[in-house]
């Protein structure tokens, strides 16, 4: 059912090289409470979904090389310049991070308010806390912003921002990989664009 | 740093307690592919934005009472009637299933063309797949749907399409539950509405 389409070299110019916009600045993603043992794949959804909705990195504290490498593939294959680094402290990257740096929490304040009252033209770090997140990271943002106010999920809520922060265009963006998904009503068709290298 | 609210008996009304209007029919989330020993977490995120973005019910193909038991823990402290089932086989689900069958697919057409194309008089059926997904799938739903086409999440996919179905009003939904977060820009407050009873 896989179709591999071959490269056509009329193909029209991507309608997104990037999502950002005049003088945006960086989105950064920062992954705290990482336990290997119990939140690989979570903490794989949260890096995955990093790269897809428009992020330039994330960071992760506790140092994991397999979630490291499986994020390496996916741009090999897929494309783009995202950035992994794991094993880094937490407390220290948030303090020392130059931009705004804002906390996705169930307890928050509206992020469709905090959207808006941002500012654009600073670097962001996205704070994605696991299951208990330590009362400082409260005080260290400059947001606490939340998803809707029931239990979900940090990778909803990440995606969710980051789609509203972007205004929907971060889904429409050209990666330039060497394997480009063309979407289909049915089955699955995949451009391998290094069959003809 | 947890601020207890007590219950104000003056409180105003719920903003939206349904996010249906008018002619709505039932949303239902089918999870598919789920190993209980590897993916009771991410199962888990499904079902909690499932119910928290405004899905009235989760089916999960596996048997796994511990995943029953999250959600219906979910329900009794924060409210809604939300329902979740495990232990179905997802071909004959999706054969009898009566209305509209989306499977999210990050092989899939736009998602938000796809929202505006079917029919919101239907009940609708999202299906949600684990890392491999039959073939039959994509044959059965009378819609394959992506969100961007780059690998990322079940989760956020899931989110982000019930997210455009409601316009974003799912998320304003008061689930009258016992415990109500007051969204807060510092810190966290719950209300709990048993306290005074």
């Amino acid at each position: 059912m896989v179709a591999r389409v071959h490269k056509d070299r009329e193909r029209s110019e991507p309608v997104f090289v990037s999502v950002r916009q005049g003088n945006e600045k960086m989105i950064e993603v920062l992954r705290i409470g990482h336990r290997p043992a119990r939140d690989k794949r979570i903490t794989t959804h949260v890096c995955l979904v990093s790269r897809a909705f428009g992020a330039d990195s994330v960071v992760v504290d506790t140092a994991d090389r397999s979630v490291e490498k499986t994020i390496s593939g996916v741009n090999r294959r897929f494309g783009g310049d995202f950035r992994i680094t794991t094993g880094v402290s937490w407390s220290r990257h948030i303090r020392e991070f130059q931009g705004t740096k804002v906390h996705l929490t169930m307890y928050g304040a509206s992020f469709e308010d905090a959207v808006v009252r941002i500012p654009k033209a600073a670097p962001v770090l996205v704070i994605v806390g696991s299951t208990k997140v330590p009362a400082q990271v409260y005080e260290m943002a400059d947001f606490n912003v939340s998803v809707g106010n029931q239990p979900h999920s940090e990778v909803a809520a990440l995606a969710m921002f980051l789609d509203r922060w972007f205004m929907g265009k971060e889904l429409r963006r050209d990666f330039g990989g060497r394997l480009k998904v063309i979407p289909s009503a049915r089955g699955k068709k995949v451009l391998d664009t290094s069959e003809e290298e």
